[in-house]
């Protein structure tokens, strides 16, 4: 039995407990998850007995063949149409549809030629919390990702000096990153000079890299799977106050990647980092979650935040990346990504941490 | 009044004849248009008066009061919790949404703490309507991302050799276009070499290019705003089967270009490039649309495919790209990005259309 299938055998026991005859997927990632589909239009209908239907258009006729094992169906009007003719046809009784990836208008357009003996019930997250557990095939794509993501940034800062703009930096560690294998970046390359590091989400631009701390925040997708790194550079000696700054990040990750383990909760590792970071009376400059979920997004569930009880698993790949940032000096994020196992966690980037002067 | 201003303005009259008194967006590209803000987690408020407030989360706090001039709320929690706070404390009567944009879930949401002199009525397409024609600040991007694409297919082709793989001269392409300003490709670069450029939307991978066809589908973002251009390349003489092939997809290409004019149908221009191929036994070959708008978005409406009857309008940017494909030999499509001109249209793309042959 092939992974995707395997896996549509799991998701279809899913069905059994809402009791709903067919699942209808919209949201892409899980239809590529349940199938091995890449093309940007597509929907999917999952069968209690685990069958499954493609539902895609007809630029897709060929690539849906190559790419995936199911029946596919090509829809020469909208999907909905032939997901309704589908739906007609096999006499479905109870689909399911995932609440939080279907927008309202296409929920009307099922609803408008709806079977009478036909309902459609919100279940949402099925698949997703099916992605958070990552089987043998996942993991071993993120190891890969995660292995040019790290090479990428060698090759980089193998070619960075100071006069050299954020951004010129940032292209040539998505050149590197490509040359070494990456399909693309898994979000937009982050490198932030000097103050302004202090934005967590910064765009690189002109802003010359000079004798200051440096912000790296990076990932690559390799088979469709995303790795996240974040590491810090500084350019010339590096001053107490970032020295102490970056030991408080650094001690409240390796805290973090500590409470790491199965049965603990994605709060629990949350906790761990900011209860280090109030020993150096930064807690409050730690103004986002500890980490997140990734595979084939950048962001999946588990979030690791204040709120969310999911109890880790094995097999779950997660970010731990704490961060302290303090507006018109700077700001300090480590980040790995890492690999829930039956003992605790791996650290799967194998990237020094080791507080580095250039 | 800044060009958002201005926008917003235009879009509150929108709201005049549905007669609501607030739209709801929830489109990011769409809140991008109206308040110049960029994060990947916003709602929008648009008021009948043309004010506006911008919902999005403390991650943004910075970013969102640099990038707009608009009120900004930070949501702790989700965005609609916040939304809802918002048309309480205003008292808003009947609130617009974006059907087409929102969520079934997130309307679930709204809908659950709704106060019971409100309504939500469905107001989908407004913004994406009056995206469709461009202002002056809006083509100038345009203009700029055309540019950049251009010189990085030129800087690209200056280092291409048979015997390289598609993959590495697609990764080529876009560090050009990255050294050139472009912020990141505007969509997957498509290298396909010889009988792989039948598959329209190929993903450039280890085929080695040969003495044979070779399809190259780029774009850049510059500024936000895309850019988009196919060309082909023959690498050594091309045989009479291409060269027949090319002179027809380039005189369909230039007869939808000719019909290109305010007033002319979206349909009618993608009737110009059939009606060519037609001529030579290639109507069956060409299996997409003759083009889409772009800007924001790499496919925006209009789509000139055979039912879109949008009357097109001065001020609109559109892609012409009619192709033929032939499973086993190999594709041809040509495209340039089309600016539509009081008098007719204004081809944007620089490059050359003459066959090439390397």
């Amino acid at each position: 039995m092939s992974g995707v299938e395997l896996r549509r055998r799991r998701a279809a026991e899913l069905l059994v407990q809402p009791a709903i005859d067919a699942l209808l997927l919209s949201g892409l990632h899980n239809v590529r998850y349940l199938t091995g589909f890449t093309g940007s239009n597509a929907m999917l209908l999952l069968y209690r007995d685990g069958e499954a239907e493609l539902f895609t258009d007809p630029r897709y006729t060929v690539q849906a063949k190559q790419q995936t094992d199911c029946r596919v169906r090509i829809a020469k009007g909208g999907l909905t149409g032939a997901v309704l003719a589908e739906i007609r046809r096999k006499r479905v009784r109870k689909v399911g549809f995932e609440s939080d990836r279907l927008t309202v208008a296409d929920l009307e357009a099922l609803k408008k030629e709806l079977p009478s003996r036909t309902s459609l019930e919100p279940a949402p997250g099925l698949i997703e919390k099916l992605r958070m557990v990552k089987d043998s095939g996942e993991i071993d794509l993120i190891r890969r990702s995660v292995a040019i993501n790290s090479k990428a940034l060698d090759a980089a800062l193998a070619r960075v000096k100071t006069g050299m703009t954020e951004a010129d930096f940032a292209t040539e560690i998505d050149y590197r990153s490509r040359r070494l294998g990456a399909q693309r970046p898994s979000f937009d390359t982050i490198v932030a000079a000097g103050a302004r590091s202090a934005l967590p989400h910064a765009h690189p631009g002109d802003t010359r890299i000079e004798k200051s701390m440096l912000l790296i925040d990076m990932g690559a997708f390799y088979g469709d799977y995303a790795s996240d790194m974040t590491r810090m550079v500084y350019f010339g000696r590096a001053d107490a106050r970032y020295k102490r700054a970056y030991r408080a990040v650094l001690e409240a990750q390796l805290a973090a990647i500590d409470a790491v383990k199965p049965g603990a909760t994605a709060a629990a590792v949350d906790r761990a980092a900011r209860r280090t970071l109030k020993r150096y009376g930064l807690e409050r400059e730690f103004i986002h979650s500890t980490g997140h979920g990734l595979g084939l997004e950048i962001h999946e569930p588990p979030r690791l935040g204040r709120k969310d009880k999911t109890k880790l698993e094995a097999g779950m790949a997660i970010t731990i990346e704490p961060g302290a940032y303090v507006e018109g000096w700077g700001g300090i994020r480590i980040e790995d990504t890492v690999l829930v196992t039956p003992s605790g966690c791996e650290i799967l980037t194998p990237t020094s941490k080791d507080l580095r002067e250039l």
